[in-house]
């Protein structure tokens, strides 16, 4: 690796006059001298990568669809430690949105996001793409009006997270390849609190054969475990107060795997099932206005992820969920005889 | 562009020792000179690759399934012209067959076709990937089957040769992603007798934002105007003899509308379905033993590929069929108001 910059003259020069510089009208922060370029224009963005590439420099993407919590932030930071120049791209995917999901609702906070990533002193660039760039004939939420190119890893999108989200991971499959066609990174970061996508991805890479290095980062959580997530922001204080329940559940079960040896899925998850049975009636007793509602809870083999009746004894697996605070889907897992996914 | 070099020492010592060179066990040819690296391995390659980016090259790319004829040395020659080091693959790809296809008749002639590159003197590099390291999960003809990622290209696959063959754009889409993903070409260059093909990768070179121009290079034809293919080696004398009846068609038709401004698509294609008829008659008279059969005649709008019952005034569109001769399917288009696909 060439010596660490996020901002030399060069890298910005190529571009100058074409990107956007929030600072102007972002009062908060107070870091006048820490400029990140924000590329709206694609080919802006193509001159500023390519003078990377003269410059010889390792360059890392962390793919956000902003909201930046910490766990974001962490991403930013474990890719500057491993590339010279590190590129977070905001863009709120449409084609994995379903008409019925949050597409309009999903916060979109670009300011404060800026303002963070200033902050980290990690980030070179930031990728704020346009719909009309990234989808240069439109794109439909409805699958059956979509036109163009896709991308879909098929074999490791229609279970877990892809039952109730059928088109999820064709959306995150075909936006990944998009941006990365841009971005060209050596390497690329994403957060292991989606598993899913993890492998997903991982396999996407592999089999288009993508010259890029793939790392998935271990879930940032909150001091009481809560797994750092832009839609818990949906969730008034009484809703966040027993959202752990999830994490709860399934480290419950890891338990059951790594200290008492326990093999068969029923077994299991037994006690995660008994959490989230016994939060939903705690949640009724005390006549709290909304419903807990456990979505599923997964046990899969990490490369192939189907579920596993049997565990292994030393079987790489994930253990997941997801469960309804109210309206708000929350997702978490952890990982079982593996350290990354 | 840098000054053009097909074989500098550079160019093949990145590699040296990891690329096959069949000179060695091809006799006919009188080139010990001209030798051309051959990688068939893709981490082989891709420092080959890099070695060109060092020095500054325009890379050219034509992907092909081997059996070169001379409009595959065409397209090699056209790219030579526009860039410094143009890549031909030979990579018969499953992905785009069907299982009751001709995957394994396929010609496979790698020899006479590494000496028909050498005689162009216009390829800088030959890419023989193997299908283990093409698709890591392996490949079955049964789509049902299929695991890993693919590419599709929705609204543009279905139509004219997709109705036969509704496996065979998203191979072609899925494999050409791979090969672009290993040779970064900075141009690719494609027959245009593979008219629908042309549309779907150029649709997908935009929508995945792939920074490659495309290029689609007009038909090499024999004297007698039968388009040059791979598969015209199936067909006996007497059947190549009367093959030209597809381009006869379709001519005849074009002439309705540039000469005598016909515009009704039933008009258009009247004398085209006249000339099939009567090639097929005369093969029965003649008591040959192999039958004329058409599959198709279509008449699409270049862009949405969607079949026209009236062709506007000055709309760009694509004159096409497919007719099997004996086993032998034969495909060839003309274009209208338009110059390159």
């Amino acid at each position: 690796m060439s010596t660490p910059s996020n901002n030399t003259p060069h890298a910005t020069t190529a571009a100058e006059g074409k990107f956007i510089t929030p600072l102007d009208h972002i009062q908060s922060i107070d870091v006048p001298h820490s400029k990140i370029p924000v590329f709206d224009s694609i080919a802006a963005f193509r001159e500023w990568r390519k003078e990377q590439t003269r410059q010889n420099k390792v360059v890392g993407f962390v793919p956000t669809m902003g909201a930046l919590h910490d766990g974001h932030l962490d991403l930013v930071k474990t890719a500057k430690k491993e590339c010279d120049a590190v590129v977070v791209s905001i863009f709120v995917n449409p084609a994995q949105f379903a008409p019925h999901e949050d597409l309009d609702q999903y916060p979109r906070t670009f300011d404060t996001d800026y303002a963070s990533l200033v902050s980290t002193n990690a980030c070179a660039a930031i990728l704020l793409p346009k719909v009309s760039e990234m989808y240069p004939v439109g794109i439909s939420l409805d699958r059956s009006q979509q036109r163009g190119a896709f991308v879909e890893v098929q074999g490791l999108s229609h279970q877990m997270e892809g039952i109730p989200r059928p088109h999820f991971f064709r959306g995150v499959a075909t936006v990944v390849t998009k941006l990365f066609n841009i971005v060209q990174p050596d390497r690329a970061f994403f957060g292991q609190k989606d598993a899913q996508q993890c492998v997903v991805l991982r396999a996407m890479i592999r089999d288009l054969l993508l010259p890029i290095t793939m790392r998935a980062v271990p879930t940032c959580r909150e001091a009481d475990g809560m797994a750092m997530s832009s839609r818990n922001r949906y969730l008034t204080p009484e809703m966040r107060k027993i959202s752990t329940l999830l994490y709860r559940a399934i480290t419950a079960a890891k338990k059951n795997i790594v200290e008492h040896k326990v093999q068969d899925r029923e077994e299991i998850l037994k006690p995660a099932y008994a959490i989230i049975e016994q939060v939903k009636q705690e949640c009724k007793d005390q006549g709290l206005d909304f419903d807990i509602r456990l979505d599923y809870l997964s046990l899969v083999d990490v490369e192939t992820l189907s579920e596993l009746q049997v565990l292994g004894e030393s079987q790489a697996a994930i253990l997941s969920g997801a469960v309804y605070v109210g309206t708000t889907r929350l997702i978490d897992n952890v990982l079982i005889n593996t350290e990354e996914l």
